[in-house]
């Protein structure tokens, strides 16, 4: 398998992820453990380590963060680590059942307690661990029972899926969420390999909370945090940041890049393209695993007169909850597509605006195009429907992924559970 | 009656208009026909006149219209005749049924001739009409069926009850709705009246359109154009900018207020009292006609470091799709409602920051209150929630309205009618 060269996924959202989890890169040990912070039995603590297998075991780290102003405490406490440790860290522990958000003084205690408790367990420096949460906003962190799990969450590693990992962390997910891509290349006459494997856990609804986002995407490529840090950034801005099914962000949102260092420079261009693929294929993962998901929604904006245009017209659109119920109803209802791209905020000509679905045009030259209705239905009633616009007003393009809007999703949302 | 003397009504959202309709004030007849542009027999054409009982019939004329960049044609058109009338007009008329947008040329050559035939049936310059449309996107206006029908329409126009005129611009909407408010005052020894009546359709779907809200408010006070311009746009910053349904704004929304000079000059700040109490009661109507309408959602913000600030935050809470849902599950999920502030891109300092419901706190200096979760259920169960944030950083306070969102507002809009 080589990285894929297409940055936008050609294909609209990704239906389920390939059944068999791939591996981490070489230098990673992964492991997963039910401490009881859900119910008896389910995993609810995930710890990812560099095992040294190649070197000392010292990761390369980035994140990116919920920009959200109300941050929750294990945010807070690792953004200080990655200070303190210039970002060169040996492990990263996420529990789920427990948001550790809206907790004041003591939430933060008990995440410097997590954090200092696993770097004993581990034999790390307690600089050297991140950490991140994800449940119940509100309710402080049962600290002595993650305390108690940490040993058997210490034997549960090994290196290899990354399965036990990524179902550790899933709140309300219905589904694991993973991704990888192997590069080779040349070096001389020796064909060299890296990977990039991600996991995700996406938009899930746990009382009182609303929904977290968590991804990890670790590679054996050789880089300094800056650089991890570079192609991190760049690929969450063409997917994460691309993506939207609540229109709210959480306390907790968080995306980190760790490498390993193992696999030696890989030709970066390479490297981006994987990057983006992983990030973009998980992305659309959460999207499909939204909650109440029946159709997927793909925006794509050309003839932008700058990219902040483009986008904004595809966001608009694609949250608008005119937009969004009339995807779910396969309704093909462009005066709701044009009425959202009116408003958002952008500088448009109606007379030359264009608006397209399924590759059909539907609205031209300031009037409908009373397009083959047949074609249009079926355009609308795709597993994704591809809404496209031409404003006409220069070169700049984007896109935006979202879902339908469903019943399904009020009724989860709306249900009151004490 | 007087004007009731709160600008923000301080009992949520109202229920059920007043069973009969007011009387437009003096100066105005109004009528109401079917002209078979909805569904036979059905009133989907109405007129409202300056009759000249006190004068010559003269209305001063200000109108406030959608910021959607995609602009319906009587819009445009009705744009045009206030400048060139210097916003001295005799007529408006509207249509419900087709909204005469994404019409193109054609649609701009339609809304003129209504004019110019409603003109020419009334005896009056073409330039002192002004015109709107609402129903359905990219359907070429029946003109036919319009100036077939404009004889009727002028016979069945009197003065008094604005009922006929408040039913003939429904759409989908479940009720009429008008509010109306009398002002009293002394002129030497005399006992001087004047009133403020105004109607309005609301969000109501219509295939392949979106919510359009219309509102129509008159007085017989004597005011220049620009002074009753001034009113209105006080009263609808008050009122209907600050509620959302759909987060669409329609190519077609307009608020027109229309003074018949009868009344002689007012106390300018009775006369705003009333305008934002009739503005805002009719507002608030329109959400509770709101699709899928089950219960109302007002949002308070004090503490604001400025106004705009409040605003944001008032409006992010209130519309947030995790706050809205809870609101329709009757749930205390005051996670949403912190995280929704936080992103609401205004500074916020969540240790000072406090929610709370109904007027019960739930969460104050960083962390939950705890409070007795009887009473919270209630305030999360009353027909209308109010959520009320102290962002502790200024003075500055504002308000938002909206309401659940609910699985009926999912079916109407997704539901596929051809």
């Amino acid at each position: 398998m080589t990285a894929t060269p297409t940055t936008l996924s050609p294909n609209g959202i990704p239906s389920n992820p390939p059944t068999t989890a791939p591996h981490w890169p070489r230098g990673f040990s992964s492991g997963g453990v039910a401490a009881g912070i859900k119910k008896p039995g389910v995993n609810d603590l995930a710890l990812l380590f560099g095992n040294g297998e190649f070197g000392n075991g010292e990761l390369s780290a980035a994140a990116v963060f919920t920009r959200n102003l109300i941050v929750a405490a294990p945010i807070q406490v690792s953004r200080a680590n990655l200070a303190v440790s210039s970002a060169r860290i040996r492990a990263l522990i996420i529990n789920s059942g427990c948001a550790n958000a809206a907790t004041g003084e003591e939430g933060l205690v008990r995440s410097r307690r997590t954090i200092e408790s696993l770097a004993a367990t581990l034999g790390v420096p307690s600089q050297s661990v991140l950490v991140n949460s994800t449940g119940v906003i509100g309710v402080q962190l049962p600290i002595d029972r993650i305390e108690k799990a940490l040993p058997a969450l210490k034997a549960s590693l090994q290196p290899g899926s990354c399965e036990t990992f990524a179902r550790s962390i899933m709140t309300t997910d219905t589904r694991p969420k993973w991704a990888s891509r192997i590069i080779r290349w040349m070096d001389g006459t020796t064909e060299r390999t890296c990977t990039v494997t991600g996991v995700a856990k996406g938009a899930g609804m746990i009382h009182p909370n609303m929904a977290t986002m968590i991804s990890v995407i670790a590679t054996d490529a050789t880089l300094t945090p800056s650089e991890l840090d570079g192609h991190l950034r760049s690929a969450v801005e063409q997917s994460f940041h691309r993506i939207s099914v609540d229109g709210d962000t959480s306390t907790n949102d968080s995306v980190f890049a760790l490498s390993s260092n193992c696999a030696g420079t890989v030709p970066p261009n390479q490297l981006a393209l994987a990057f983006e693929a992983v990030a973009q294929e998980l992305a659309l993962m959460v999207v499909r695993d939204g909650e109440g998901f029946e159709r997927g929604l793909e925006v794509r904006v050309q003839g932008g007169r700058t990219q902040s245009d483009a986008l904004q017209v595809a966001r608009t659109v694609a949250m608008s909850l005119l937009v969004r119920t009339a995807v779910t109803g396969g309704d093909p209802n462009w005066g709701r597509i044009l009425a959202a791209a009116g408003r958002a905020g952008v500088e448009l000509n109606p007379s030359t605006l264009r608006v397209s679905a399924g590759g059909i045009a539907l609205f031209a030259a300031g009037e409908p195009t009373n397009a083959d209705s047949v074609a249009v239905r079926r355009a609308f009633t795709a597993d994704t429907v591809r809404i496209e616009l031409d404003l006409a007003m220069g070169d700049a393009s984007d896109v935006f992924w979202s879902c339908g809007l469903t019943k399904r999703y009020v009724e989860i949302n709306a249900d009151y559970t004490t």
